[in-house]
């Protein structure tokens, strides 16, 4: 049984309330939960830190190392400008996805360029809620080959 | 039961042969298998077509207008500057999955920026051919929520 | 009695199903038509031709040479990318029209810019079905003053 | 009936005598006559006013908002930096038509991107003085389509 | 008792009747008067022009030179490309307020950079009709500082 | 009655020390009590929250989401890179105002552009200590309207 | 006898008064006072138009075809966006000389950018008063070997 | 004896026709008997295809793939954005050589940048017919270094 | 005896474990006590913060004015664009020095910008481990001259 | 008596037999001998120094320092990027010149930028052979006022 | 029998030392030689000079005009920069090689721009000690057509 | 005992006169003998050279090749385009330590980027004369742990 940090970066706590034409209906606490039954249902645990402090899930990062198998970050808008969070994930071993809700390319210029990716395994955006349950399902994947 | 086209763009073929350590061992046909496989079990079916021609692509995508539910397109070096591939891509009302092998943002320069990506729902990138089956994954949750 | 060639670009083939709020509702088959019945009022003979393939369309050009006095060619997204149309274009001594339905300098960034229209005799954007007329009066005035 | 004005900026007075080999012989009083000829042909009337004042030219666009029917605006140079005549065309609800006697795309760099190309219905370039009648069609089929 | 020049750049005349989503519903007389009464309930005296001509503004800026106390500009698209306002600016000893309406950061690319921006003392953008009175107010209390 | 959150980003707790040509030499007290006494007087009830800490800014403005009717911010440097900050300006629906007592446009290059302010309402900068009134007013106009 | 026409842009007419310390204290009057003693000791005849209206810039140049053989310009700020006096001096066939004051090169960075300078035979910059006599002997020397 | 393909990309078909003046007099048949000739006389093997079709080019690379020892390409204007191609000589792995009859650098802009530069041994271009012989001279050295 | 401040930015609490062949093995300990025994033989104090939060080495920066002499930062990956902590050491008037253990220059193209060094007295980079020593040393010779 | 050093670049030994179109016909020395007949002319000395080592100009602005009142520089190719030579001539405190016989502005795009002049008094540029006596023009009536 | 210049920039009289795996272990002679041996194969004479001073490469170009009939140059780092040696070469007007041992295109990216280029014949790029005996080739081809 | 090559370039041999408010009041030899004095105290000995020209420096890192243990070198305005001098660099295997006296990153635009501290062990700048010794201390360090 391998521990997975599922990390939320800034903004991600009003999800459901915040823009649902984007962003979807469902609550933060939906999508840590497909995560988690997700990852159960292969045998492995799930655990959550939502932040708006950049700070807090570099610290989360640094935590996870050597205890956590595998992480997936939604940076949220620190994808674009956090090269503290691109580092700390550097000094991270296990498998790494960096997850979006919505599709960054068919939004704002800015969004289209993120300082994290060049740092994980993979990515997975653009599939709303359902992106959860595949990012866990990209992690096992990647945990099984190992 | 729907149909999904997996479309796969130039050089894939070679899947296997080609630079391993980027894009792994398994040939394109255990890739195209893996999603065959995951399709039939939600019920759904998957064709697939390989071509290093890009009006090929286009050609099919036109094609699936209407008869299929959804497209897996891996587009390979098209992802750069095929804007045909883009236009057609953006033609087709279905489920769009744009799948990467490698993770583009870890690789050369002009690997990052993908001119078909805003045209699609969302995008599975570096998870080599686990991606092939979360890339159904995502089609299929996309399919049931519709 | 001289011999002007049209021609289609990728995604053309779906004109009147493929956005209407952009490219209008007829087909491409109306605005060919309208073409024709314009060049045969002027007493020439309009050839058509439509392709997803670019290099369709460069063999189309090349054999057009000394055949035909004109070329009309909505080059579609290639106008974006395809210097290999633009060097086509380049090897053709007759009138040149570039034809676009919609207004390219209105929608997305990258529509903005053209390869292919250093290499015409002028341009004809914006105009909807319109513009087929247009553009085969643009290659008469052309022919006239020849 | 239908008034059209026809909007000539700065340097087009020297038509015929500035740089024949790039703007032809044909003084503006040629070309305007040209446009009146095809719009009283369509049976509309054709209003016609040049100047080198940029300011002129957004007055002239104020003037005919509710009218006129339509609007061709040869910019000259205005088209490459005038922010204002690109505000004034956005306020005029009827056709509007950027017309160039030569084709911009095929000049000097800074000829490549016009300002105002994307406040108007379509353009019309690289045609020389036949431009004049074109854009009055142009104006026409649109107006027929109205 | 102070005098503040108001002045309007090209299409301002318009306001009212022009993009009233983005502008508002007032006209520029509502506007002017809005800025004279605050003006006056503070004990200056607002004076205004309008024009569509650079040099109109230029001269009148020239004109105010050690006559008035404080420049209110809405130079309209004029912000983006004169820089023959800038250095108009340039030379007023006195306050200077650049007044927008709309928020010309949340609206097209060309509208997020303004060449005379750096030549005066403060910003007063996207509060529509109300921005008039906060530009006189922020002339207010830099005359009362001074 | 209103709430209007004032939030102070890093730095700004040095106000008055902190460069005084360039920041004055109001300290943040005198500003944040300009600010009340003008919101007090329009009836209104002012809240102010300063920190070096882009999370707590971020969490501000969630705080105040339903509860608060405007939120003024001066974002500080946070304005050149914190998208996490556009973000969560983004889910609040009242009246936005962006403070600056300084004008960035006349500053260091970086200054000049801020990813804030495509998601406020308006702008007030350059005003110094008195733009701390004029910000108050900004949001009554607005609330008077609505 | 040679008419050398001398044309003084925007916010010359404030010269001696707007910042001496850049454009030193000689008025308009002064510098073209020099030119016209340079040109009447060689034999010339100067004529001179200041104006803030860029159009009126280029109806000079217009009227001067012909009748003057040569132009000495100081654009002041058209310098870097008239395109429109850039294609009016493209139509004059003599000598033209580019003036400026202050050295452009050494002060604001969009400054450095002359979009006018291709279009003439040379320049003479940062000389102050100076480069009105320079300039008047740059015509005449080119007017000896014509 | 090995086995060197020559591929010839778009437009090359129409080589001593098209702009003599910069891709010479010789037709495409000359160059490849000039290259034919010089392999022969090293022992060696020479094929050729020439192709308008990106696709055609890519599908020729992956055939050769163990059967031949070297690939001399010109692209034509593929250089320019054809990822694919450049893709697909990646999976190449013996000697690879870009041709090019003109001297791309002392041509248009957009013809400085080759995008399949990178992906080739070496570059010979500019020396018109004569470099077909190099191209393979270059080959067979190192061949003969192998 | 002058206090000195040591202050370590995100990712350097794991010194020693992170990519030791670009980091080196030593770890931020052993760094910190480098730095502390130079300091003393200088007869100095100096006093060390490390935090993955940006706010709390903003914080830090404000509680060293006027109690620290001088301050080294290594500001990690905030260096790139965290211009809160530039505006924070801009506040603090001793001896400034960033810090890096690698060479920035000579890795990724992002590190090569650094927003904090235009606001520092002056750098040491790419010596590892005796980084510190040096930038106590530098501070000393600062103090010194002071 | 003044003595003024004039400098000339790269390939200026070659002036008359290099590109005559561009250059003019005179040589080197028919251009020396005119600034020096100017400078006698006004009761002045002219020292020259030709080379195409960079080295050599930076070591003669050093000679000239304190010894010469006035340096003209013709820097050839090495406007455009050599740095040295700019801080070389930001030692000299005298007037400096910066010429060129052509106009740099009419030619290749990397002609427009010069290092260089941004470190002079100012420019002359475009006037060929006559540039050399209206340089030192330029340094006597900067001596005069001086 | 033709005079060849040979020229050899900065750094390569290190090679066969300096970075093999890039380089190749050939010494400079060796390359020179080659480079003889195939020019008095073909009945030439070669002459070479390596320099790592700019200013000696222009001078050798210089005193090759009219003397030699072709030049074959690898100025190593220069090509990145020397717009002296790109304005000699123009001076030059026999046949004219840039030749680089290693392919610049597959290395870091300021060497994928050479500001050389755009004034030589052709290049030879990428084929090591072996392109010295092929751009001799090129040479002779050249002059066999001549 | 190890030999430490010293290399100053253009335009540091007037240091102490030249612009002492950014370089210092100490000349160059002030400067060396620092480092000097410090390289002694370390059993080490200093070698010095100061050239203006490029190609000194080259030649000079040439000859320090298995003789030298480390070269500091202050490029001086070469920093910013001598990429001769970069490869010369990376041709010597020791410490390699790029020095400036003032802090590039505070000054012009075009100082903030260094082509040669790539191919550096690191950097030291800011500090004025007592970089001098931080870079010999550097330099020791280094040797200590080799």
């Amino acid at each position: 049984m391998a521990i997975i940090l599922l990390l939320s970066g800034p903004n991600l706590n009003l999800l459901g309330e915040r823009e649902p034409q984007i962003y979807g209906s469902a609550s933060l606490a939906d999508c840590v939960s497909d995560a988690s039954v997700a990852a159960e249902a292969r045998g492995h645990l799930l655990e959550h830190l939502q932040s708006n402090h950049e700070g807090d899930l570099v610290d989360a990062i640094h935590r996870s190392r050597g205890r956590c198998a595998a992480i997936i970050v939604n940076p949220g808008a620190f994808s674009h400008y956090s090269y503290a969070i691109a580092d700390a994930l550097a000094t991270f071993d296990g498998t790494k996805v960096e997850l979006h809700l919505s599709n960054p390319s068919a939004r704002e210029e800015w969004r289209r360029h993120s300082v994290t990716a060049a740092y994980v395994t993979g990515v997975v955006a653009g599939f709303g809620r359902a992106g959860y349950g595949l990012a866990v399902e990209a992690v096992c994947a990647s945990l099984d080959t190992a």
